[in-house]
C-alpha cells in the first residue's frame, strides 16, 4: 500500500531530541531520539516483549530502555539487557530504520535497510541554506496524502481557495507545460501580467505581475515549488524577480491521513524578521485553508470511496503522479 | 438499503438561504442553497472533479462556484465554467436533486428525477395554515429512523417515557385500530375518561379528558398525530374539542442516524405567545426524552444487531409499517 | 470468545443501589439494581419489546419498569406486566443473570444459570476481612483484559513502570517458580536484600527487605498476589514480617477493554487511617501507571494485531495462562 524504499520526513529536527517522541509512519509505530553524539535514532516504537511503545521509556546513554520491563535497545534495535534473565536470545530485538537528519528535517528509510543510502535524501537544502531566508512548519492532516499531491501539483486553486491571501484573481490561464520523468512529475505554469495578490500588496508590490512557477513532484510524496516574481511595473522596478522556493513533504500516518512538513525560502529581504513574520503568518492561514479542504474532500471519500472523480486539464501533472506511483507500488508488488 | 423514490425533507425553511449548507440525506451529501430568487436548489456536495464539497464555495447569482479549484456549477448540476479551460465537457456535473420548498420545509426527491413530481410532497400544510398556531424544530438524532416511526406509531410510551409532561398516567388502555392501506398505516388511539396530563394541567384542562390520536405513517418516514381532546368537565365547558396535529419527518443520515424535523399545530388558543412558548418549551423536554432513549436503544443494537425484539398489540401498526417498508424495498431492489 | 460459565466481577457493592445502574460484560448490556431487602440483581439491560435499556426505567418493589413503554420484569426476569395488554406471554423476559455479593463485590455469572453456584466464587475476603485492613478501587482500561493477567504475573515491571513508588530498583534477579494447576497458574518471586522502595521508605522501613510474592491466577481474570515483606534490619526490627494482599479482577468489557476492580490489604498499622490513606494514594499513582501501559500497548495490538511478542523467562507465568484460558476456551467452543 505504501512505497517503502523511500527516505520519508519523520520530523522537523527540533523534534527529535533526548526525550523520545512517538511517530505513526506509513502505519508503522516509531520512536525517534538522538544519540548522546546528537544523530538521529528511528526504532520501531513496540517492544519485542510485550509490544509496549518503547518512547515511553528512557535513554541509557545511546540505548532506550523500555518502561514497561526494562529490557533496553541499542540504536541498531538490538536487545543488550533483559533485566530479569542473563541470555538474551539473537532474536530479542526491535526494527532500526535507517534515519539520518538532513535540511533541517529528520529522515527515515522506511524499506530494506541494505538499501538506505542518504545519497537519495531528496534535497531540499534550502531548508538551511544561507543564502536565503525560511521558516519551516507542520500540520497534522485528516486527508491522503496524495490528496495534498494532487492539491500542490495543480495551483489553480489559489485564485479560489486562497483568494484572500496567496492568490490572484487573475490567475486562471497560466501557459501549462508538463514534463514526465521516469521517477519525477514537473509542472511548469508560467502567469504573465496578473494582478499581484494581496500577499505581494502587503511587501509592497503594486500593479501587475509575471510568475512563473516550477512544481516538482518526485516519489513518494516530496514537491517542490519554485516561484519567480517580477513586477510588471512599480516601485520594486521593472523586472526585478524575486524568488521564492515552497518544501513540501507529505508523510503518510495512515490511508488517511498524513503530516506535512513544509518549509518556505525566499531570495529577497534576506532576513528582515518583519517580512518573514508577515509571510510566516499569512503562510499558516494559506495552508490552514488546504488543510480544511483536504479534510472536508476526505470526509466525502470516506462517504463514498468509490465515487468518481473527473480529471481537468490542470491534472495533467497530478495524473502522472499518481500513475507514476501506481507504476513503483506495481514493481514492489 | 434506503428508498429513493420519495420526498424527503432537508431542512426547514428557514435554514435554507444565500449562504449554502450542507445535509447527508440517506449516506449522500447534498448541499442545499436559493436562488436569487428564493427557489431552493439541492446539489451533490461533491465537486464532479476532487469530491470537494461545494458547499465550502460562494454562491453567484444562481450558480455555485467550487471553493477549491473555483469550477461553476447552475442549479441543474451542469458545469458552466472551468477557470483554467474554455471547453467544459458536458460529463462535468454534479447530480442536482429535484427540491421544492412546502409546508415551511424544504424537500429534496434523492431518487429518479423523471419522477419527481410535487404533487407527491406530504400534506404538512398545518405547519403554515393561518387557522392554526403552529411552531416547529429539528433534532439531530444518533439513531435510525425506523427507531422514530415505531415511537410515534406505538403511543403507549407517553404514560412512561413522558410521564411527567405530556403523558396521562392512566392512558393504558385504549381502544386501538390498526388500518393497513397500500401505502400508509393508521392507528387509531381513543382513550376515554384518562386523567389530564401535566401539559394540560399547565393549560386550564383539569379532571378527565377524552382522547382521540390518528397517527397515520406514509413511506418512507412520515408521520402525522391528529390528536383531538374533550374536558369530561371543567373550566373550558363540557364537550369542548381541542385540536392539535404534530408533524413529523424522520429524514435518514445513515443506517443509524437521522435528522428529525417535526411541527406541532392547535386549533385552540390561536396565536396566543404565552401558550405558544409554554407548548413548545414542553415539547422540547419531551422530544428530547425521545431522542435519549432512541439513542439508547441504537447503542444497544449496535452492541448485537442480532438481539430479538417481541411485538406487543401496541406494535400493530409498527410491524405493519415495517412490512410495508420491506414490501417498497424489495419492489426497489 | 469469552468464557461463559464464570463469575465475574460486576462492580463494588456500593456502586449497586436502588437506582439501576448499567454495565457492559463480555460484551453483554447488564442492568445492576437491590431488592428493597438489599440483594443484588442483574438483568439483561435490553427491554425484550424493543430493546431499550432497562437501567433507564425506574424500581417497584424488587421489579424494574421500562422507562419506554413500561414493561414489568421481576427480578428473574419474567415480565409480569404489559400496561396496554391484559396478557402477557411466557415468552416475554429478558435474561437474569445469577449475582451474588460477596467480599465487598457483586457478582454475576455469564453462563448457563443451572451451572451458577456460589461456592465457586472466588475468594476474595480479604476485602472485607476484620483481621486485615483493606481499600479498594476500580479503573475503566482500554486494553484487553489479558494484558492486565500478563501484567501481574510478571511483576519484573515493578522496578521499571513503578520505578517512583512502588519498585525496588534492585528487584530484578528473583527465585522464581511456576507451579501449573489444572485451574491455576501460581508464580513464586523471592527476592532477597533488594533495596526498600519509596513506598517502604516512606512507612519507615530503611535498608534491605526480602520479599516473597506469590501470584495465583484463576480463570478467567482473578489474580491474588500475597506479599511478605521482612526487614533485613531497621526500626522495625529484624526479621518482622509484614503482609499485604492485593486482590484484582479484570472483567472484560470488550475484547480491547476491560473494568478492574482491585482491593489492597495488610496485617500491619491495622487501622491507621494514615497510612491507608498514604496507601490508597501510591496504588492509585502505581495502578494509573499500569493503567496508561496498558492502553498504550492496547493502541499498538490495534496497529498491527499479527505483530508478534517474544517471551522470556518471566514470562511462564503468563504463558500458561494463556494457555490454559486457550484450553478452556476450547473446552466450550
Amino acid at each position: 500500500m505504501f512505497l517503502q524504499n523511500y527516505w520519508y520526513v519523520a520530523a522537523e529536527a527540533f523534534e527529535v531530541s533526548r526525550q523520545p517522541v512517538p511517530r505513526i509512519i506509513l502505519g508503522e509505530p516509531v520512536v525517534l531520539y538522538r544519540t548522546e553524539a546528537g544523530a538521529p535514532v528511528a526504532l520501531e516504537d513496540r517492544c519485542c516483549h510485550q509490544r509496549a511503545p518503547l518512547h515511553r521509556g528512557k535513554l541509557e546513554g545511546d540505548n532506550i530502555r523500555c518502561g514497561y520491563h526494562g529490557l533496553v535497545f541499542d540504536q541498531t534495535g538490538v536487545c543488550t539487557e533483559i533485566p530479569e534473565q542473563d541470555h538474551v536470545p539473537p532474536q530479542a530485538r526491535v526494527r532500526a530504520y535507517p534515519s539520518a537528519e538532513k535540511h533541517g528535517w529528520v529522515w527515515v528509510w522506511m524499506g530494506d535497510c541494505a538499501l538506505a543510502d542518504e545519497s537519495l535524501i531528496p534535497d531540499f537544502h534550502l531548508n538551511t541554506d544561507a543564502e536565503w531566508t525560511s521558516f519551516q512548519g507542520i500540520i497534522e492532516m485528516g486527508g491522503a496524502s496524495q490528496l495534498m499531491v494532487d492539491n500542490l501539483l495543480d495551483l489553480s486553486h489559489l485564485p479560489f481557495l486562497h483568494a484572500a491571501n496567496i492568490g490572484s484573481a487573475t490567475d486562471t490561464d497560466p501557459e501549462l507545460n508538463v514534463e514526465k520523468g521516469e521517477d519525477f512529475v514537473r509542472v511548469t505554469r508560467i502567469a504573465r501580467g496578473i494582478k499581484s495578490s494581496k500577499w505581494q500588496n502587503d511587501l509592497g508590490i503594486q500593479g501587475n505581475v509575471t510568475q512563473e512557477k516550477m512544481i516538482t513532484f518526485r516519489p513518494p510524496c516530496h514537491i517542490w515549488i519554485a516561484i519567480a516574481t517580477a513586477e510588471e511595473a512599480g516601485p520594486k522596478g521593472n523586472g526585478q524577480v524575486m524568488n521564492q522556493m515552497i518544501l513540501n513533504s507529505m508523510t503518510p500516518v495512515s490511508a488517511t491521513s498524513c503530516r506535512y512538513h513544509w518549509g518556505f525560502a525566499r531570495d529577497f529581504n534576506h532576513g528582515d524578521a518583519g517580512v518573514t513574520k508577515y509571510m510566516k503568518d499569512a503562510t499558516d492561514i494559506a495552508f490552514n485553508e488546504d488543510k480544511e479542504m483536504i479534510e472536508a474532500q476526505q470526509k466525502n471519500i470516506d462517504l463514498d470511496p468509490a465515487a468518481p472523480i473527473f480529471n481537468l486539464d490542470g491534472d495533467e501533472g497530478g495524473v502522472a503522479a499518481r500513475r507514476l506511483m501506481q507504476r513503483l507500488n506495481a514493481e514492489q508488488a
